[in-house]
């Protein structure tokens, strides 16, 4: 597909975007508070005209606003949660929304209320231009950080019983390993993680042949496991990795064969297997070796991969324009709240540097919050005519 | 080489080993307390003659009794401390020596107060005939089922450096699995424990090129381990084992990859080994798969074995002629303190019938107390000339 060039957006306020993520990073939404922060962004949707349902499920906060009904429908997906401060050294209040060297400090300032602000900021200045030939959505959730049950997942099922799929969803996850430019997430890894318990026979070490050594049993299956890699990667996935997280058998008495083993593995796997077909190895391995063993699975996200279209283009185009750079298309790293809203539409991640996330003195420059607000920018223009059909001067 | 016949002794009295035993049984002597028990024992020697030396070392009581100065010199060793009763459901006092219907109750009936009452009243019979054409002694410990430091391993110093090393040792743990004449241990194997310790690299489960999992080098040194015996056995010996009795990370964090790992291991080894050799090999495997890792080795005891001779042959001898029974030479099961004597003479066990040791109920039948009196008043016979040269009748 041949991409079109994105214009530079010219008329984007840097200190929207700034002002909006100081609002947030103020309100104390350490997961599963929302400490006022799904109020402020309320406030700011409303009064640029997006319509704002509030979707509280259980404890968890959720905010859904849209403007305009028509076809191309964005949404713009993301979290007002964040991770605890921690114990680290912060250097400035990790909820002042501190100012230094024209960099802006806080927790949540890269992942992701910066990258929110950016969204409303691009908003609002495509707004001032005029009306919408489509529509522009936001599904926030107070819940990414935490168990993530009763977020994004109740959103897009309230969503897709009122006919408020999008066309294309982006996530504004920082999906930058160090600059603003690096890295699209097309996809994501699915996740799953097993529990494996073998009950054997007790006895003494001395008569081996009258127990059944569990944690030997146990042995032979994670060798087995852990043997060889599981792939070497597929056309958009690195390799699939199993690690084992946990072995437990807490047997003080050295003279005695225990009588239950205990292990624990995640495995992050690609796109050539599935959270069934890896539940099926798993259990012909443990019953190669233990027969009987008792083998619990949770898949916590199958695999997802956003082909490259029309979309991912624009996103890109966006991208090269402002930055000048070439992002590449990523399918790495952990999990995110994308892996629930490819179950309904395409879906592609980019965001701030991620750098500082989850860490003391989280941050974000301000001229990476006015470049990725012009990504967006630019992002809407090329999905959706502009008033005037400037979109690709 | 050919063994004589050993003569049925005659004369023993039945009720003296049975008293003795009772006697003992009433002493509360669980490890590490003695109950009064080695001044019951001590008595009982000092009436028949012997000469009594209390050897406590540290808290644990310890006695060496001697009667006779030349050669040969036989030795009884054992313990007079029991383990404790357990929660267990007893149907009799643990500590009344109840006798019920031909058989005695109580904890150390078989292992082994009642081996000990056997050879005192087998010595007493003997010592009623004459003087001794040789002598015997009772190395007698209080903490074989304790730790087992100032016990048997100081009363052996003890007797090294007063030249009262006995000529041959005779263990009287209960070595038959299932009746009198079953088995004498004429070896066991030794024993190492090992703790391996790992140290990797933590990190996410998603990002395992950044981290250094421990489990998965501790896998692949336990893997390598288990994966084929230590050897198919010698002559004397059945195959060595390795058994691994716990492996424990304790990471509850599933998309966690741990710092550290440990396992820990016995192995039970013939005389295809020691521990040194063990040592090493452990070391190697460890050093290929998880260099710098922590390798804690404790060596309880070397494999031993006492090549059978005079002295074995005698006891063949003295088992077959009271029981009618071939035994079997063995060097199987656990270990006991003979892997200490063993290190200053030839040593070889033989005792009751174990299957109620460490049990609720522990018990001995009384016709089981009179055979092993007569074993061992055999055993004395044919080792030492008896006064009207009566060996072999
Ligand atoms: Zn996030
Ligand atoms: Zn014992």
């Amino acid at each position: 597909m041949k991409e079109a060039a994105a214009a530079v957006p010219q008329t984007v306020d840097p200190s929207h975007a700034l002002r909006l993520a100081r609002r947030l990073i103020e309100c104390r939404s350490v997961t599963p508070e929302d400490g006022g922060a799904q109020a402020v962004l309320a406030g700011e949707l409303e009064r640029l005209g997006f319509t704002v349902t509030l979707l509280p499920f259980g404890t968890t906060p959720n905010l859904f606003a849209r403007i305009g009904t028509g076809a191309p429908h964005l949404c713009f997906a993301g979290h007002t949660d964040v991770v605890p401060p921690g114990d680290a050294a912060w250097t400035v209040d990790p909820f002042a929304a501190e100012e230094r060297d024209g960099v802006l400090f806080g927790r949540g300032a890269c992942d992701m209320k910066g990258a929110i602000a950016c969204f409303v900021a691009a908003a609002a200045d495509r707004l001032a231009f005029g009306p919408l030939h489509g529509s522009l959505s936001l599904l926030i959730t107070g819940d990414e950080e935490g168990p993530a049950t009763d977020g994004t997942v109740r959103v897009l099922d309230w969503m897709s019983d009122r006919g408020q799929i999008p066309d294309f969803c982006l996530v504004g996850e920082p999906t930058n390993p160090s600059a603003i430019g690096d890295c699209i997430k097309i996809g994501r890894r699915g996740s799953l993680n097993a529990r494996i318990e073998v009950r054997g026979v007790q006895g003494h070490v001395a008569y081996p042949h009258r127990a059944d050594n569990p944690v030997h049993r146990l042995l032979r299956i994670l060798g087995e496991l852990t043997a060889s890699p599981l792939d070497e990667g597929s056309d958009s996935f690195e390799p699939s990795s199993l690690q084992v997280t946990s072995v437990d058998v807490g047997n003080p008495a050295s003279n005695v064969i225990p009588s239950r083993a205990v292990a624990l593995l995640n495995i992050r796997f690609n796109d050539r297997h599935s959270g069934a077909s890896l539940s099926e190895m798993l259990q012909r391995v443990c019953d190669a070796h233990a027969p009987g063993a008792a083998l619990d699975i949770r898949i916590s996200g199958e695999s997802f991969l956003c082909e490259p279209g029309r979309e991912i283009g624009a996103l890109r185009s966006a991208v090269r324009a402002v930055t000048g750079r070439e992002p590449s298309l990523d399918t790495g790293g952990g999990t995110s709240d994308a892996r629930f809203i490819a179950r309904f539409c395409p879906v592609a991640e980019f965001g701030l540097v991620g750098a500082s996330m989850h860490k003391a003195d989280e941050n974000v420059p301000l001229s990476d919050l006015a470049a990725l607000t012009r990504i967006y920018r630019a992002l809407i223009g090329q999905l959706m005519p502009e008033p005037g059909g400037e979109t690709t001067p």
